[in-house]
């Protein structure tokens, strides 16, 4: 008999790896904030004394889910602006917002609102792009998710930086000081090719290099971005990212939404990875990313939520189930992308992209014990014939029950136990008084 | 001061009509299961004597939703096949699992949850298209939803009829039986144009036009269903009804998918109105319908569900929202569809289509007062910038409180009135075992 901190008895687990496997009166049985075993029932009642025993009769358990694409403390700008193009919601609205109102607070007490929204809806990590990393690491802290903070560098000022310089400078500053800080870890994050100058990508690789950073880069999201690089640089941003010695296995590249059949190879051939976030290339009109094409070639595909300001929701449930559904009405296959290959996708391809996936994506013995239960008794899951299906086209993210990261309970029977809802609601309606008033 | 029987009094009131208005500190007064007037609070609390006052401090109020198709009893198939295009799924799976298991309870249950769904989601009307409609309004009574059930009619046997003559007769005798049903109407809906030969048309046309009856049917959803018309009828689907004197502002086209441009020109001369399905054309690979230049053209359109076996949620909030969406991705506009167009769809379009829009669609005196309350408190719909867009954007079903059909309360503080939660779960889970045994 063994000592764990922690047995859970789920009626279903879906463990991801392997591939398309329902385990019905299995446990997952946890020490130290990580997965120990994952066994049948009866063999884990005899094998371990658990200091905590959590049977959930309905539940099923998944793999925490990874939002591979996200500037979270644009949750304070959600809904700030509807219905315009990228450009025009950049330019217009939200560059002058994030001018005239961006600060550390902003950015912690943005990043705690996403981070509130992440766990309660199954997020347990994010692959974040924002100003201010240490302000948003302290929201993580707080928070008990894990995040990837993508060190932002861009080649005009903002209240954050002044210059590229400025940027890497703080963003390696930021690097620095998080080295230590459990759960957190750092990447470079040029904004994208139309804000960053050939040189400023030049010291960003060769910081990523020295540094084994990976390189988070928003890329072919509209095709007015195309243009304006084929204007300006005489190529498409790949051709010019690949000429500058930029795209390898440690390129997250977010949206991919205009994308040629050999841009498609050569994202194959080089282990680049896409950040899918459909439901932010629909709003913004961008369009939609060759999802299908993508897999085919055996691109890995990990999605994401993109801001609160142009989705409008942090929900990795529906995003699941609108890239499965857009995959395949794109395509005009329905086969394409089924159930099992999009809850892939939200676990243990991100985690391959975040070059985590020793440490998390699925449920294995030996990884960090981020679990969520999704409760499937609700009238809306029933009957259950089918318990993938129902994870990615028929739950929502209301039926999450549970979150736990490294084996702490983040949510427990639908509450938060970090955060405190009323606080942080007071904090945001202090901010939507002050960013209303730039309207 | 007036007697009235239920006042009203949310944060916010979005009525609809008139279009893009979001009133503040305005309540509803209902009498008799009308909206007898929507003034402001303080005139209504010196104007009205309610014997029920209902204030909702962080709520929305705004018109019931209907889901403008669906085959409610399908809630029974939810998940049985997924992953599969129309042809295969339809000829493979749920044809094969509807002879098998169809009934007249397989429909009053399945209808149920299917009712219990919806109302839960804010749904207070749908626009059914099943078998053994007695039993589906049976259903509908006893859950207090407003329904419009489709008398479908087919050339091929079912356990419901055995031929297209069997089908008219029994629906025909359905609908009288039902004429005195308070919330109940009636139309004709012969399946699809591939399962229906000219001269049940014929015969749809004649009783259509002798009884004032809508014509709901299944039109231009897949390249298969046009390819076979041109096959057997020399001409695409939508010429074919033309031809035999079908297409006027009583028909109501589900999906609409495939439509060239003189299509949807002539969808809008004869003031068809579309039941727009994004979710099922997505999920089937049928494709993505041109709600964009529908819309540009004057065409009507409403929101469905489908069927929870090809979508698989019965939510016309995730529709609104994935309709917004997909118009603004697929034709590269981001303002197409702006959220209010969104909530027109799902509300005041579908009245019109259901011949409804005196009774239902708005909050408007003389209405009825089939109202839908929406907490926006949830952190998920904070901050709130505008209302209308977290409505369709932000928020989710899982945030209505509170739902009335005729001044019913059908859900009241998230619980349904009507229905036994606890029963639906034992009847579905029964059936779950019986259609199990199919596979």
């Amino acid at each position: 008999m063994t000592d764990v901190d922690l047995l859970i008895a789920p009626r279903w687990i879906v463990p991801v790896v392997p591939r398309s496997v329902v385990l019905e009166a299995y446990a997952v049985a946890v020490l130290d904030g990580r997965i120990v075993a994952v066994l049948p029932l009866e063999e884990a009642q005899v094998r371990f004394v658990p200091r905590q025993r959590i049977v959930l009769a309905e539940h099923v358990l998944i793999p925490g889910l990874i939002n591979l694409h996200t500037h979270a403390a644009m949750a304070l700008m959600r809904g700030v602006a509807d219905d315009l193009p990228l450009m025009r919601w950049l330019n217009e609205r939200i560059w002058p917002a994030e001018t005239a109102s961006m600060s550390e607070s902003f950015v912690h007490e943005g990043t705690l609102l996403a981070c509130a929204e992440m766990i309660a809806g199954g997020t347990t990590c994010f692959s974040d792009m924002y100003f201010f990393p240490k302000a948003a690491a302290t929201a993580v802290e707080q928070s008990g998710i894990r995040a990837c903070l993508g060190l932002t560098i861009l080649d005009f000022p903002t209240p954050y930086a002044s210059d590229a310089d400025d940027y890497l400078t703080k963003g390696l500053a930021a690097r620095d000081a998080l080295r230590e800080v459990q759960r957190i870890t750092t990447c470079l994050a040029p904004h994208a090719p139309y804000t960053i100058s050939d040189r400023t990508f030049e010291k960003v690789i060769l910081y990523a290099d020295q540094l084994s950073l990976n390189v988070h880069i928003h890329l072919h999201e509209t095709q007015e971005e195309i243009a304006q690089s084929e204007a300006q640089h005489g190529v498409r941003p790949m051709q010019r990212m690949l000429r500058l010695g930029l795209l390898g296995p440690n390129t997250i590249a977010a949206h991919g939404v205009h994308l040629t059949r050999h841009e498609i190879e050569l994202l194959a051939e080089r282990g680049c990875h896409i950040a899918h976030c459909p439901s932010s290339n629909l709003k913004l009109g961008s369009g939609i990313a060759p999802v299908a094409e993508l897999l085919a070639r055996g691109v890995s595909v990990g999605l994401g939520t993109d801001g609160a300001a142009s989705n409008n929701r942090l929900d990795m449930f529906g995003e699941m189930r609108l890239a499965a559904l857009l995959a395949k009405g794109a395509s005009g296959n329905a086969e394409v992308m089924p159930a099992w290959q999009a809850l892939e996708c939200a676990t243990v391809n991100a985690a391959r992209a975040l070059g985590l996936d020793d440490q998390i994506g699925s449920i294995e013995a030996g990884k960090c014990a981020d679990l969520v239960a999704v409760d499937l008794s609700a009238l809306e899951t029933q009957p259950c014939y089918d318990v993938v299906s129902h994870l990615v086209y028929a739950a929502g993210r209301d039926q999450v029950t549970h979150v736990w990261v490294e084996g702490e309970a983040l949510l427990s029977a639908r509450q938060l136990t970090m955060l405190d809802r009323t606080e942080l609601l007071e904090r945001t309606r202090t901010w939507q008084k002050r960013l209303r008033t730039l309207h």
